[in-house]
């Protein structure tokens, strides 16, 4: 049951590096509209933006112990994401953890816990994304499992998955599907550029998308006043 | 029951100009600690302060489709506000809608549910009160209505009223008492500043507001040491 | 039942100073892991820190009264501490009371309940804690208590214990431990130093602790790939 | 602002009488999907269904005076409403104002806060809609509103709107649309009987509906086995 | 830290008897409207009311080793409350330990954590006051303490002081009380009779508690009609 | 994206019928404390107890569209599960929808979303677990997907996994692992029933299980009176 996995394939570098371009909304409508982590996950301080292959960790309440155990197993650009077996908000990661992921090349960490240290931990640079920020510590006791496939904040992930995490929240991509799903998010944001273009110029997304006739199929009414409709 | 009701009434401008210098805390004292949103209600970045005039949205959740509706009804200067059917954190509004409601003039966005592309709006300064942020996109499925009255976190809104927001939440003011508060509010700012200067110095409101008797009569006891409570 | 404690014994001025310089995280790990308030209590502004001497206050929903009463009775560099009979979110503190707070040379508030002109309050430099922020105002209509012990976001706070806020929230130290866990936090702090620079180096806690074969003992098992669990 | 309001306008007691045949879900639908509280509201034991007149109460937090000052304006059939001024959770109402409501006529209670005497409430067959169940008491100390138009629990109640409530929760329907709404309740009651039968006999809502060219217009895709997906 | 107080002191046999008549609404009004435990405290089952003698335990989340500590601790009458150190759900107790548990004589358990086999427990007739129902099971691997003060879901608790629970929730009275509450408690409950036959009459709170002149004084103002209001 | 898998695979079904015996909180001891939903999926109404292989359907918020495709798939025994894309809570399902399931021989629905008609159900004898009642009804406008993998409340559910849920909740046992999980469980029956009769008699769970050692080792300290820690 506790049970630790040397080995996992990651999708290709080149993907991987490719949605270093894109933000995390992109990324999910480009894979339609899956794989968002929820939203009570936030980042700890403003502006981080990390994309990278996940090493993956099963905790228990209260007890950070694979936290240590998952450091040796990282290469340079992983993301750690720790799950729990049960909902704890206890401050699993701290500065002295940062330091150890941050000396094997460890890009951030995304954890359905709390962290504390935050103040250090943004001065350090060092990203998290976090069900909360607690003081409270915990034991080495018990331990869990590290690179097995978890349900993190509501969204499954396998080790080697991409992982993009921006100021929106989180977002997880099957490592099969990173190339395509890099490739879409690429016309997508192309797309976007136009139509903000459009936007910008005052015209309106009832023309853009052609909605008005749509919008009279599904039932739309107008009025004139509030005085129409109770008249 | 999907209904767009194309002219409202809005407060007159001078009124809704006038609520740029006051606070949320000061004009929902102003009107007798009415009108204000659920806390829950937070700006999705610190500093900004709006005051408008009030266009409803009423949508469904997981749809944003009456987000483009509202747009082309909007002047400069309104706010627009976003109430569900039932309760959703998903992001309804991100980039692309920012970028036309800022071409419609319209000042700023309050809506119970969540926005996305946080980092894009702070950027192009387009102020938002959310209750989520979420990277999750919705669908255009279904028609609600625009300009209509609703209930947004736990406030009614009537299409027309004037909306103040900053740091502290969200407070709604009824068109037809628009000009009223103002001036009460106008009021209440004066005063506090002559309190302030009041307490600067190290004088208490005990005195200032002659509580010691009041409390007293209420049941209020001395004593000089925890000791006398327990002894 | 409704008391004022006109005075209390602090923790000695020595003690209260040392604590300036260790984090929540820190103390509350020199004191056995406890005192931690609930992860809910955040500062309204970053990078606040505080220590300093505990002046409670029990209030009742929607009423401040108590916290003009508090005043008098507070010494330069007090904290204080507010616990709410049953929970409320209403702003029962904004910028006049922090005017009248900063005059009597009070450090900092911690409050179980909502506070309001938080842009203000950040202008000022006066650090707050709290449940929620939110503009809705109260009213002063029932006394409750002075400097007795309240239990304030789960936390017990008798008068006089020290309080250290930052970042990661707040932690309470009994004013009779005050010496023995400022010396330990002493010793952690600099305990700290030193892993840091060994993490830093690349070396890992698997082996600074001497984990694996306690890990073995526990139950762990390495498999080289996620084939080997599932064959 | 304190206001009480001696008369309302109430349904006519036909129409009200109408909705005793009917459940919260059959009447919300049948005033196209409107007006449902939010699903907190539960009631204090199962199987309590009444339908009749809303009097209403605004108030405070902690505070029940206004509870006593509505009763003298019930008349026998009257649903007592409670909105709060802010959220909270205290025991508002227990069996001593319960059996005045009795007396009085009044069917039942439906509050955004908490009650208590739960047990004695059953026994007296007083039914209640609640946000939760407190032992905490609370003051008088505070007036607040009786009969004027408030949100109760997300939903806009005008004193004199039926109230629906079941073991599905609390639905509201406009005074004004009384008589329509009850009718259209009888026609969905009816034609969900017939409905029923279909399905009894095994047919689907597939068939029922005409659902699968629908269903295919909107993309939807059958294969014959998952192996069929990860091809 | 982690410690077990073999004897404590226990209110004397009569009172905690007498409170057996009492409802917990009662006892918390007698002693000032204090020591009731969060609303979240919820009985797995209806019907239930204990009042007995605090046994306290301080758990860590997720480990229920320490309920098997203070069992042979207990002495018949007694209640086992359950404190953690930091908030968790998991299922701490079963149908195993209330088997032990009853057969030390214990009367109930209050646990602010989860509970399972609610079925089972409730069959056994074993009384408990839960903050959730979960069947995820705990780990036995780090001591916690018996028999030291404690705070659970908000309240005090020193072992040996009086727990009164029923379907309101639970409330705590101070050993050192626990007499002169007891016949406050008395008291309450004889005049409450007679209040509730004046309101069986049909008479009003308005005219028992001479409510009329002080509402006037408070500002509450009545008016016709709701036209009265906006004219 | 919107896909339905016609055929699945379903654990034999001699091991589902085992799974009738044995109670949640047991089965997920079986397999290793794993595959609980979350605490807040509780059951419609008491004492239903089902095991049946899953049917799964993913749905989006407000629509439940895809629970009338599920029912041509489903057979006697099954038990339908819905997870959805986003959080909500409104009533998906009600007594129309649970003649049809039992119709085609559908045990009972998991649900993480609300439900309706909920006296109904129970009359009817359909058991449901959900995260909510609700009587807010939904529109048929966007396809879902239905027996691919989901999350449901927190649990990877495979279509043909067994799922056994009762008073405490719902486990989530993997097909491939259902005759393994179902001796196990039965193992553990057998050695609960022993350990039950010993706690009968009065014996400690201390003894029992050779605790006092180890927590002896693990730091654990008795005193004599509180006195003794004070001291």
């Amino acid at each position: 049951m506790a049970v630790v996995v040397r080995n996992i394939r990651r999708a290709d570098a080149g993907s991987v590096a490719a949605f270093g371009d894109y933000g995390v909304a992109t990324v999910h409508e480009a894979q339609g509209r899956t794989g968002v982590m929820q939203p009570y996950m936030r980042p700890i301080w403003p502006g981080a933006r990390i994309a990278g292959s996940a090493a993956t960790v099963l905790a228990h309440p209260n007890d950070n112990w694979m936290l240590h155990v998952v450091m040796e197993l990282c290469r340079p650009g992983d993301i750690i994401v720790v799950a729990l077996s049960s909902p704890n908000t206890n401050g699993m990661f701290g500065d002295l953890l940062a330091e150890s992921a941050m000396a094997q090349g460890v890009q951030g960490l995304v954890i359905d816990a709390g962290v504390r240290d935050v103040a250090s931990l943004q001065e350090m640079g060092f990203p998290v994304w976090s069900r909360a920020i607690s003081a409270q510590g915990t034991i080495k006791a018990t331990p869990g499992s590290v690179n097995v496939p978890v349900v993190c904040a509501g969204a499954r992930v396998t080790p080697g998955d991409v992982i993009v995490a921006d100021d929106d929240g989180v977002v997880v991509v099957p490592r099969t599907k990173a190339a395509e799903v890099a490739e879409k998010s690429r016309q997508r944001e192309a797309s976007e550029a136009s139509k903000r273009e459009y936007f910008k110029s005052g015209k309106l997304g009832l023309d853009l998308y052609e909605m008005r006739g749509k919008l009279a199929d599904a039932g739309l009414v107008y009025v004139d006043s509030l005085d129409d409709l109770e008249g």
